[in-house]
Parts: C-alpha cells; structure tokens; sequence
C-alpha cells in the first residue's frame, strides 16, 4: 500500500491553504487554457468509471490533454472487466501498474475511492463514490464562489432544493462550513438534510442550525422551512437580523439550486407535488440582487429558461471552471506544480477493527461489497459516548457494545470504562452474544452502571 | 447564441469557393498525412455521438489526431447525460464551455446541429441528424469526384439503389446539382427520391427530372425507370442523347450505388424481392468503362466482392479520404487554416414562427423533440403560394393559413394578401380555428377570393 | 491484400531471435516508461474490440501513448458497425485506409485477425480471437519468465488451474516448448490439456507427456493427476528424477495458475466442487521455495489474497509489464525499432482450398461466421496419413478423402496415392458423395488397397 502518495479521496485530504492554492493555480490555468500543454507530457490519466457520467469524465479527460497528458478511457467498467469477477483492488493495482500515472475513479459503492487508495501505485482522484463524496465538484463550487466572490469567509449562501439525496450538496455544505461560510437551506419541503449531516456540522465544525425566517427570498422560501446553520462565531452573522420569529436572510452572495435526485428517492418518500423553481420572478427579490446563481447540472425545470441569459447566472460558467480546477488538482496529484504551502498532516485517525464482522452495517459500503481486499476501518469521531464512522463510507458504526483487544472486556459504548480503550484496540461487537462468542468477558455491564 | 463563429451543420453553409479551397487543403494533407501535426496542437475536438457510428467517429477522430489535437469521446451519449433528463441545448453549452474546441454531434432528431450550433460557444460539426443531413460525408463524395474526375461541373453521375431513405444520397443530389453535375437515378423499384427532394432540386436549383432511356446501362437498369435530373443549362446535356421515349445515358463518369436503409423502412413499403447488385457483369457495359465506383459504406450484398479487386472500385479509397477531408474541415472551423476566398455570407433567411404552436409537424424534428430550449425557425422557400420549410429539420410547414403580426390578420396560403406578410411578421396557423383563437381576424377569406 | 508487412496474429509469426529482440528492447522502455514520447509521434493504433476486454485495450493504448502515438478507441464494435451488417474485411480495409497505422483486434471468432492481416494495409495485431490465440499475452509471459530466470530455456514451469480452456495456456505452453522449457500439468481434475494440444506438442515440438509424481508440489497436486510434457532433449530432464512411478517434480522456476474459464464451460462439464487454491500454505513446499507466481488475471479465489504481498507473487508486476512489451511490438511492427535480427521468414505453408465447400467444420472459425470474403485456407500438419488444419483457427480439418485438382481423382486421407498430392493441387471432401459431384474419380479406393 501506497503512503507518502497524495490521493485526493475527500475535500478532507485537502488543506484550506491548499485548496486556495489550487484556486490560484487554475486560475493561472483558465487565463490560457491551450497555453499549458508543457505541464504533463508523457503522463496518462486513465478514467475508471463503473458508472456512467459523461460530463465528469469529459471535464477530467479534458483537463489532461489540455495538461498536454494522455487519456485511457473506461467509460463502462461495470460491463466489462467488472463482469469478469476481478475486485476492484485488482483492477486499480493493474491500471496502477505502468498503464496510467493518475487514477480517476467513479464507482456505485461508498468508499470505493478509499479503497482504491489503499491498493493504487498512483494516485486516486474520486470522481464520485455512490452517494457518499465528488470532492472536484464541490472544489469546483467553491473555486467558483471564490472567483465571483474573491473570498468565501464570511458570504452567505443559500442552498435550495432537494437537499437530502444530493451527494454535491452534502460535500458542498461540509466545505462551507470548513471555510467559514453563512448557509442559509432553503430545501423542498420533505427534503431537508440530513440528520447525520447536521450532526456532522455541530461535531465537526461547530454549527448550529436556528430556524430562519427566509420571508425576504420571496416566492422562492414561500412554503419551505429554512434554516440557518449559524457557525459559532460572530463575525459570520451579518447575514442575519433578528426577525422575531427567527434570524431574517438579508443579501444573499450566492443561490444554489440542485435537481431533485429522483434516482436515489425511496420508496416512502412523498412523491413530489411541485419542485421549487427558479425563474426572473423567484429572482426579483431585492435580497437576490447581487447572488450568482449556481447548479451542479444537469437541471431539469428547476432554473428555467428563461433565468440563462441573466448576468446572475453562472451555471454554465461555473461547468466550464471544471476544467481549469482539475487541471489544477491533476497537476497537483502528478507533482507538475507546487502548491507552495506545507503538505497537509492528515489526521492518523482510521483505526482497522481488528476482529469480528465488519461493523459497518450500509450495504452499498465498498466495505460490504468487495469483501476479498477491505479490511475493516473505522474513524473515532466522539469519545463519550464512543461514537465511530466507517472510514469508507463515513457512515455511523452502529454498536451497543465495544471490546478491548487487550483486555479481552466487552463493555457498552455509552460507559465510562469504554472511553479508556485505545482506539487501535478498539472493536465493535453489534450483541452481547457476538461478544461472548468472540471470547470477550462480559464486564462491560458492571462499568456501565458506574 | 454565437454568431460570427462558422459551424458546418448543412453543406449549404459552404460556398463553391470554400468547398473547393477544401479540397485544396483535403489534397495537400493526403499527401503526407503524418506531417500536419503541428496544425492543432493544444486544441481539443469532442464527439458527442447520440447515435452510435463507429465509421464516423474514428473518421473524424483520426482526422483531429493527424492535427496533432486532442480528442474526447462520447461514444453513447444517448445512455449517459441523456438519461439524466438533460437538454442538447445545456450539453452543447457546457462541452462547448471549455471543454472542447470544436464539437462534432451525431443525433437521431433531424435539426439536431442547427439547435446545437445555436448555443455552442464553438464551431458544431454536424455528423449525420436524423435521416436529415451528413453534410461531411458529401464532401467526402465531391472530393473524392474532383480528385477522380479534375471537376465537378458537368460530369455525369449515376445513382443506383435505395434513393428513397438514404440521407446520404440526398444531400449528394443537392451538392451534385449546386455543382451542375449530370444526375442519372436508376433507383432500386418503389425506391425512387421523394417528391420533396424532386421539388427542391427544381426550386432552388432549376433541375427538372426527365424521363430517360437508360438501356445503355445494361442489366443495372434492367427493372428500373431511370430519371434524368436535367439542369437548365444547355452544356450540361452532352451526357444525353435522345433515344426516342427519352434521353439516352452516355458515358458515365461515376456510379454511386447505395445500401438499403432498411432501419429506416416503413410499414406499408414493399418487401425487396431482388436489390439491385453491382457485380463485374453490370459493370461490363460500354457506357460504364471509365465510371468509377463509389459506396458510402457501410455494403452488405449490393456490391459483389468479385469488383472490389477491379480498379474502377474506390469505395475503399472513398472511405479513406475521408480523414484529410475531414482534417481540412477541421483546420478550417479552428481557423488553423485560411480558404483564401471571401467568407460565405449565408442569407439571413431563417425567421422566427413568433406566437402559437411550432409549425413544424415532422414528429423526429428537434423542434419537437426538445421543446424546452428551441424557438421555432422557419425559412421562406416561395412566396406565392406561400412554402416554407422548418429551418431545423427542413420538413415543409403545413399551414393553410399564414397571420402577420402587424396588421393581426390571417389570410390563406395561396392568397395574394398572403405575399405581403414580410417573413419576419409571419405567423403560421394549423386552422381559422386556430387563428381566431391566437385572435386574428378572419380577413383572409375576402383577399383569398380576389 | 498485403505481404511484406509484418502482423501480430499468432506468436508463431515470431522467431526465437525476434521474441529475444522484443524482450531487450521491453526491458529498455521499462526502465523509463515516460522517456520514449519521441518512438511514435503522428502515428496512431486503432483498438477494434469486438468483446470488451478492458484490460488488454488499456494496456496496448498505454503503450501507444508511452510511445507518444495517439489512439482511436471502439471498445464496443459489435454493438455499433457490426450491427449494419459490415463484414471485418470490409472495416480493416476502411480503417487501414488513412484512419490508422496499426489495428489491434479482438474477435471472438477464431481466426479473425488472420483474416484481417490479409486485408489490412497496416499490421494486425491479435489481441485474442475466440478461444484460438493471445499472442501478446503470452509474450508478456514469456517476458516475465526472460527477466525473474534470466532465460526460458530449461526452467521449470508447473501449470495449474484450468487447463482446457484458457486460451492463454495454449498459447503458452507451446512457447514455452518452443524455447525448450519444462513443463508440468498439474490440472484442476476433469480441466486436463485437450488432446489437439498435445498432439500438436508432440507433432511439433516432439514433446511427449509422462506420468509425473507430484507428491512434492504438496497440497496443490493432492487430487490431480500430474503430467511432464518433456522434450526431447537430454538437457532438459534436470527437473526430473525418477520417482518409481513416474518423473518426479523437484525445483520449480514458475509456478503458472490460472482461473476457472467458466465463460466457455460445456453443458457436459462436470460441476467444479473445488477448484484448486493457491495460498501460503501450498507455497510452502520445498519444490516451490523459489517459484514465482504467476496469473493472467483477472482471479477469483484460486490465488489467496495472503499470497499477495509474498515476493513470489508477481502476477501485478506480470500484468503491468504487459505496457513495455506491447510497447516494443508495436514499435516494431510500425518499424520505428529495430530487432536486429534477420526477419522471420514464415514458411509459405497455406495452401488455400481451391473447390468445394469450406473444410473447416468449426462453427465458430471466422471462415464460417464471414463467408463473403474468406477464402478457405489450410495447413498441412502430416503428409501421411494427410492430416491438416484450418489456416485460421487452427482446428483439424476432417475429412476422409482428398483429391487432386490436376488429376481430378479422389483419395482416402490415409491412402500411400494421397501423400503424392501436390498442398497447392488437394480438395478435401466430407464424403465420397461429396466426391463425386465435384467431379472427382473415386480412384482412391484402390490406391488405399496397396
């Protein structure tokens, strides 16, 4: 396994100084698109794409030969060698091998990129992994406000639409936060976001959502609850005055509207009446005056037709930086540029789970579907209560009970002895009985009743 | 909408001029087609390829490739961004973002390229819409005729096979006729050109179709009525001399022998009991000695292999010429190269259908297939009676009654008052019905009857 | 049809001295696989894939990329042209015209790339026709063999796994007879090597398989039935001592597995209860202390993930040296290289069928499946009693009688007047029924008496 390599997994695997510097580097880029074919020649990028998506993979595709790269192109993985029964740690140390000098990835399974990572000579860019991150989208966003706005500390975005199912969204609003942005969600009613992902924003980045009264963006908020997901520090309320009921949207910065991901819609979900729109009208409001808007595209009905002529619409342009900042990231990942701040130290935080099952329980996993190469991993996220995520898919280990290697004692998440287990020893059991059967002494029970 | 920037969606687009300076260009890069790769380099061409044509594609493909460019390739679009529910119209503008430098586009709905060119902030190739055109693949044709022949003007030419369905055929009989060529058909029975192909050949081109004696051509016109295609000029008749029930076929310069487009038949057409063959006996004749042969390719049975070794068959040649064609074409949409002659000042002949339903019935027109982003267009072919065509997909609009939206009155197709509409104040109604509705008084009845 | 030029279809078309060239000139582009962009500039390889196969059509793109060439991709031709009916012959003779300057082709009728050879104005080269053969792979295995042993020349190879179906084993076990290697079968049981192969080991390559005592390859050869194909050469017998009840294995140089090919499995095939496993344990037998490991992939469970990180274990490296030496093959069939050695002159042994019908009875023998533009084609295998192959797929011909096209007399195949017939003067005939229509004497029923 690979180490000292940079992948670029998640925005997660970026620093924020990093990320600015790849904002100034395809920037660089964009001024002369045809004027950097120096950067690459001899490198091969190869397009992995176990599922299909035109626009990602032509934008990837494009960035290398305007880098002056060569491109292998595997736009339908999951009918080919896929079928052949090969893992995809196999596929990914092959193509690694001497056929490509960059991996980019688009997989079904959560984690995928994770995975491929671990397995890959060179290195890994995820271009999408199911529904769990598309971290060059959510660069592309930020570049985007970054270049409409000249910084992104401080702006006020609001993010409308069906904010449950969309992977871009979730990564987007991670990111915001990260860089200390106002998010102001405006979703279709039954849309909202998440509860993980609020859950995440209050651990991680220390936001909290306040009930918002949005009555200022107009028809736009006319039946959706907004909410303001306030970071917790001052300078970031300007956005907001009190409006009695709840903090008012004043002037937006940025509008971002997605598409409803009726691919991913379950079944006991409402079938949807009326998608929120986006037209002149919805955009006359004096709070909109000056926002950009932004879509992840393809759209439907969702921004109509008659809003793509007007100055505020950026969607097209903001595709078209897809190009200029995966230049940046291809170059980056390939060593051709230096982002001139120092490498980012990830956290050594992802712990194997050492025995037992697999603790992850989401089925779409890479963990769960490509059991032959996956070793277990898990990333601690609170201490009391334990609280851990799969390290593929970030998703919720859920366990009532963890075990010490050392001790060979179970004991249950919520005790106080649990948080004294190190992590590195640390292992799921989902039942006392699985815990027995593994040979782990049921002494979990009297410390959780101290 | 881009309007300087030139696009090849219809040979029309091209004067005489800049399709001959084409083949200039066409002929110096066959000559060494390994050493023309300082032309393009650092420009990108992407192949959005709705419809699957492997032929096409790694023609044009190869042709951006021996320019030293790069080449991005959707091989299915039709299953990939398509199914998202996206537009052509935000593709194009998207691909055509920064993508790509130039877009080649192969589409099922006719029109297709004409939308696309409208929205791409680059020059749009069209590579086959519909059953509508293939303007490449005609230049493809003339130049491999000019190359064979020294000239175009006046050479006699034979159609042979399915004249009927063939996209290809139809185009070449426009171009053929734009050149002042002699056009023979000796079609496949129940296979004849439409009446529509006819009436343009005569409108535009002052071509009218005779009757001919076709019995010098031996056994090919055996079962066939041949139709001369007699341009109104006097020196172009040395091909014929009257046999009495018609003009008799000389000497033929090339036969231009088509497959059966039997994915394009119809229910109510005829099943082929024997189509026609070109084999070493047919081509025994006289008045074929020196007629080079030619086939768009793909052939299944209608040329024997017994000719493929006989050195008037260039259909293979054919095909392979379609690279430095294609380079030309290439080079000269990227400005890479200069025709050295006047640019084509196209009329300004496409007007707006500003109020009521589109026009256009042809159910496989873009203008009804994607009705989000297109704006009914139509062209003025007479005015008295008043014809006009769908300027996507050149089917004939149907509409016994025609407004102007000045006056807002409706009159009949055919009247006098009728004329004075000027095109762009027409409007086009299915009905009285439907013009009282859109609120047109009926005054079109009385200036009928004058 | 073309001659001079040098194809890729079958490993055979290579001497000893050209694979030995190959290798060193692999061996120099592996050491610096972004170093030779100057080897191939302007040219470009068409990857025409009948089947999908990712993996091969990345690594020959790779190469031509390393080798600063371009490609042109159609990684699904039996969905798109094939679909309208075009033959091969026809699209080589399109694609070798001006598109590309090497076509690399995969088919899955047996025999395809011969035929495409004989139609192609650039080299072929096979990346797999059917069950038939897989040059470059076994190229590359030979390559790997060359550098881990320094020579293939009296190593020690053991196969295992299936070997009735891998077309890659075929391939492989008559190089490694070619290059005088050992070989022991140890087969999955009921997956020993078909008869026609080991006929043709011994035919050609005077190769005789002995019961071999396995014991000491351990728990890999437990239930299987061991063989030796050994060669007639004393030298070559280091590997064995005699073990009473057969050649005992002793030190092995390579250790070959390969996966279950289930793909091609019969109806009459037993079900496979336990296919053989490769893992630390069966590598932990002294015979196999210094054995590499090697695979084709992709695998399933026959190599243990445990096996991985053993040094032995070469199988990723195996695969990623496919790029420099498919590198070498096409720069050396696009005569950019230059092997140093005097060209291989192919015996001029096919001898085409000049009357009757295709004596090849292999269903799926391109000589079957495109009859438009083959011509039979066979090999003469054995003078008396006369046995021959088909010229494509290599399978026997059956026929009982033969005849003679000057004499216009018939023969039984194992008649003494049979071997008297002239390879370019003989017919062969299913039947004396057969026989007779075609106008042939039935003297071979006497001439078979004496």
């Amino acid at each position: 396994m690979s180490s000292a390599r940079r992948h670029l997994v998640s925005i997660d695997d970026l620093s924020l100084a990093e990320i600015k510097s790849l904002f100034e580097h395809a920037k660089r880029f964009a001024e002369d698109l045809r004027g950097f074919a120096k950067v690459c020649p001899g490198l091969i990028s190869a397009s992995l794409f176990y599922e299909p998506s035109t626009r990602t993979r032509l934008s990837f595709e494009s960035a290398m030969l305007r880098l002056g790269g060569g491109v292998l192109t595997a736009a339908d993985m999951r009918a080919t060698s896929a079928s052949k029964g090969e893992s995809l740690a196999d596929t990914v140390r092959v193509v690694s091998g001497a056929y490509a000098d960059v991996i980019v990835l688009r997989h079904a399974s959560e984690g995928a990129a994770r995975l491929a990572a671990q397995y890959s000579a060179v290195p890994v860019v995820n271009a999408g992994d199911g529904s769990h991150e598309h971290p060059t989208q959510t660069l592309c966003d930020l570049y985007n406000l970054w270049l409409e706005r000249g910084r992104i500390e401080g702006i006020n975005v609001v993010l409308a639409g069906d904010l449950r199912y969309s992977r871009t969204i979730h990564s987007f609003v991670y990111a915001l936060a990260r860089f200390g942005a106002n998010i102001v969600c405006v979703p279709q009613p039954g849309f909202e976001l998440p509860a993980y992902v609020v859950q995440r924003l209050r651990e991680e980045f220390a936001v909290e959502p306040v009930r918002a009264d949005a009555t200022r963006l107009g028809d736009l908020a006319l039946a959706s609850d907004a909410v303001y997901l306030t970071p917790q520090k001052p300078h970031q309320l300007s956005l907001f005055t009190d409006g009695g009921k709840g903090l008012a949207v004043g002037r937006v910065d940025a509008l971002y509207m997605t598409r409803p991901q009726t691919e991913r819609f379950k079944g006991d979900d409402l079938p949807i009446q009326k998608y929120q729109q986006l037209s002149k009208r919805e955009m006359s409001v004096e709070s909109l005056r000056d926002a950009v808007v932004m879509h992840p595209l393809p759209r439907r009905d969702e921004i109509q037709p008659d809003l793509d002529e007007d100055p505020r619409s950026i969607y097209f342009k903001q595709a078209a930086r897809g190009v200029p900042i995966r230049m940046a990231i291809l170059a980056f990942l390939l060593e051709r540029i230096d982002l001139g701040v120092p490498a980012h130290s990830l956290d050594a935080r992802y712990y194997p789970a050492p025995v037992g099952e697999n603790p992850c329980r989401n089925t779409t996993c890479i963990s769960r579907t490509e059991t032959r190469h996956v070793r277990a991993l898990y990333r601690l996220a609170a201490r009391f209560p334990i609280r851990a995520h799969c390290a593929y898919c970030s998703h919720e280990i859920v366990a009532p009970l963890v075990g010490c290697t050392t001790t060979r004692h179970a004991h249950f998440f919520d005790s106080a002895s649990a948080r004294r287990i190190r992590p590195d020893h640390m292992v799921f059991f989902a039942s006392e009985a699985e815990a027995a059967a593994a040979g782990y002494a049921p002494a979990a029970r009297a410390a959780a009743a101290t």
